[in-house]
């Protein structure tokens, strides 16, 4: 039987504040570009004054994930955690109102929803600062354990392993996916989130994880050394890696196989925040239908060059209907 | 010597909710297309989870045309109520990033920050549901003197035009206007808010503006006529009227002359959310730096035909450059 879920997600619950900027900008804030950065309210809210006006999406990097599969037609469901305010209201509405199941509380006491300022620069390129405000407070009893039970994969975001309760959380939801007979798949998120986590990344992977979504930077800090060292590593360790390169396409590396997949052209490219957490999307919602390798890693291109063909990290069309028309033309 | 403001604009103070939505929502919701609608906090809490995932951005109708300003250049000021919580801080920043003045108070104890749902269906049309929320706390003690008596313009949106406190705030800041020597100007927002208020709107008029600004459908409701006689009636009442007629252009009456003039073209017509208040800009910062009603036309004509061409209404471009680009095109 068909399991009730096709993914449970379980990550950072961010809206987030996407505005257009000028390179000379990012030098003046001091932020690295291309990178994500982890700041407090103070330091928020000093970047957020030299921001020109912007837009607010939903956003978080598991979570538009999950709302890519709800898109793609798949049952998915999120894990993470907002306050009780009104970031935290847009952001269950956007992701409830695709059909994402969403069974975490709002915290009362919390600090403030999370906000991920996004400055996008005319090389569409993103850099982020986030203020993880109520994220933080995720402990493991909001892993729903019927939610992780019954979903064929469980996907951790990982710039969640870093706060104790979460960790936590990502264990006790590890376990009981496994428990179930069930697959867990993280990703790497950002090259310096790996740095910082290096080691208890590779536990984790060595003794948990099934799938791992890495972009090349990512994986390379991961092993500290090149690709296709990196590849054979990884393969030593999990059923599966999925490498994305850009405009290179992506790799995935299973067994003894390599497959490489073209990158889908995109005729403008406009901003590539989520391109990688909609190739997860992609590949997931294919992997969890029984489709090969190859095909998984071309659905995830399809989601992701939608994503990174316009402002904001969510799909603005159906990718349902996107994937088959793209699949289907010859 | 010149004012220390071209305009300042009396507005709701609102953060808009934008949704691509279907026609069929239009219907099962029983909401009018291309009307703004005024909801209660359980109405837009209702209509909110009907909606798909939407976008938040900074909006309000004379909060724009203040935006506008800002964008072309000019110094604008705006006055409009926002309560102490996160939209209220969303609204602010997309202000006075622009640089717009607005010294108007955050309420502490007041309902929430307004916010309009847009629902904009495949014919670029939007139709509208607003939560006033705060805004309806706007008192004359919220006038500021300064900036009203040093605006070349002081620019009432007619939306306000309805609680006792507004009606009183509008009615201070023409006195105070009219007393340094300055115009008034009125929006008519729109044709159910024109017909709301018929009565009261044509006193205010005839009695304390100089310049009016509205679309063909709110100046007939006005006058109960068509367009050639509510230019005549309206010739009478006002310095000049500004009357738009969307894919037709606008005309502009002032003393014996009415000049016509046409659209911007547009490549791909998006969303209409703005289209009038981004004209009034265009058209006030002109008027405001001298240039004729034709001029001052066309220019709100570009400035529109921005606006239209993406989601939402705020510019997504620099007018100031948009404009001396197209102008200088041959």
């Amino acid at each position: 039987m068909r399991a009730p879920y096709d993914v449970a997600v379980i990550g950072n619950a961010i809206v987030d504040v996407l505005a257009r900027v000028e390179d000379p900008l990012l030098a003046e804030l001091g932020v690295e570009k291309g990178i994500m950065t982890l700041v407090d309210a103070e330091r928020s809210e000093a970047i957020y004054r030299r921001l020109p006006p912007a837009v607010e999406v939903s956003g978080g990097s598991g979570a538009n994930t999950a709302a890519g599969i709800a898109s793609l037609g798949g049952k998915a469901g999120f894990i993470g955690k907002v306050k009780d305010d009104q970031l935290g209201a847009v952001f269950r509405h956007d992701l409830t109102a695709l059909g994402v199941h969403f069974p975490t509380s709002a915290g009362v006491e919390a600090a403030p929803t999370a906000r991920c300022m996004i400055m996008v620069t005319p090389d569409a390129q993103r850099t982020m600062q986030t203020y993880l405000g109520a994220c933080i407070e995720l402990t493991p009893d909001d892993v729903d354990e019927e939610l992780i039970g019954g979903a064929e994969v469980t996907y951790l975001e990982g710039y969640l392993w870093d706060p104790p309760g979460a960790k936590q959380a990502f264990l006790k939801a590890a376990e009981l996916a496994h428990q179930a007979g069930r697959k867990v798949a993280l990703s790497l998120s950002d090259p310096f989130c790996v740095e910082r986590h290096r080691d208890s990344f590779m536990t984790l992977i060595q003794g948990h994880v099934d799938l791992v979504f890495a972009n090349e930077a990512e994986l390379t800090a991961l092993y500290r050394t090149d690709l296709d060292q990196a590849l054979s590593a990884v393969r030593g360790h999990v059923e599966l890696a999925a490498v994305t390169r850009g405009a290179s396409g992506s790799v995935v590396a299973t067994g003894e196989r390599t497959v490489s997949v073209p990158a889908e052209p995109v005729e403008r490219l406009v901003d590539t925040t989520g391109a990688g957490d909609l190739y997860a999307a992609g590949f997931l919602y294919a992997y969890t239908h029984g489709r090969d390798a190859a095909t998984c890693a071309r659905i995830g291109s399809i989601c992701a060059a939608e994503i990174i063909s316009h402002m904001g990290p969510r799909p603005e069309t159906n990718l349902a209907r996107l994937v088959e028309s793209t699949l289907s033309a010859v």
